[in-house]
């Protein structure tokens, strides 16, 4: 069986949430790189894999898909038969549970903690922009009141939506990842 | 068997989103409304219902939910023996274009449409604040291209995931109701 293909930068957090699916139900891909300084993202071929010119794209022989959320849960059905489900569909409630907290990860955690890795790493280190730290103070505050609610509900539940690992843990990854390497985390060398 | 219950007022929006899926699949419902201005949506009582106050939420026995693309999605799981299967979870390729199609509504669509609707209708109407005719001209260049790539889509199929109705399509109605009461689409009068 050919490996399916994600198309665009791995360090892209969208790609990366496609990447970690791949990895936790051991499915073979392969990461094909849309250069973005020669404008290939806006290409005839790649807006044929996603008409708004965005990443990451996907294709799986003869199917072409895009947006992450929604290829990431292709590839846990796909691969449900590796024994990894994070989607849990079969049960109704739990199905519900995992996607009430993706939801929370897309409209709540996420538009709070982007804009830190966004204003301490993003913009300082790829382009040449100055970090505005109104923008991250006032974003750090919101998202303490986010992390009060995580702790509450990580305080009656192993996981995000129960007592099981799921999408929901997933999509959290690859902005806390970036979240870790700001200088809020990472303490300054003396 | 005791109606489900969704709290939040019927105009929203997200409540709205919710309403069209129990709709859609003949369920009886109760919608409870929540009082703003009385702060009750930061209520202990509501607070239990959805940790980050907002609504909508929703109550089907001890079961609490919200997030209302996940409430929706339970919904259309649960009642799917009314015959009405708008997810399709059964197909991979047609569950995965039901996604896709549900992710622009949220990430692309709505971030056009909205902000016409906030300054035409909103703003004007509930809050007493003036229309800022730069956003809503700015936001009317982005739909306008985004509508391009609807325009193609659905030259090609039906409906947006294929030729079949789905959860995809019912996720534009809210905001394209009210878009079409504003002044770009209601001619003046003379």
């Amino acid at each position: 069986m050919a490996p399916v293909k994600v198309f665009g930068p791995a360090m892209s957090t969208n790609v990366a949430r496609v990447l970690v699916c791949l990895e936790e139900v051991g499915a073979e891909y392969e990461v094909v790189d849309i250069d973005f300084k020669a404008m290939e993202h806006k290409s005839p071929e790649h807006l044929v894999r996603n008409p708004f010119g965005q990443i990451p794209a996907f294709q799986d022989g003869d199917l072409l898909l895009f947006e992450s959320r929604a290829i990431a849960k292709y590839v846990l059905r796909k691969y449900k038969t590796n024994g990894v489900d994070l989607l849990r569909e079969g049960d109704l409630k739990e199905a519900a549970m995992v996607d009430v907290w993706t939801e929370v990860d897309a409209h709540t955690y996420n538009p709070a903690i982007s804009p830190i890795v966004y204003e301490c790493l993003i913009n300082p280190l790829m382009r040449g922009l100055p970090t505005n730290q109104t923008v991250v103070d006032e974003s750090l505050e919101k998202l303490k009141k986010v992390l009060e609610v995580y702790e509450a509900r990580l305080s009656q539940h192993e996981y995000l939506a129960g007592d099981f690992v799921s999408f929901a843990d997933l999509n959290h990854f690859p902005y806390t990842f970036y979240f870790m390497a700001t200088p809020q985390m990472v303490p300054k060398k003396p």
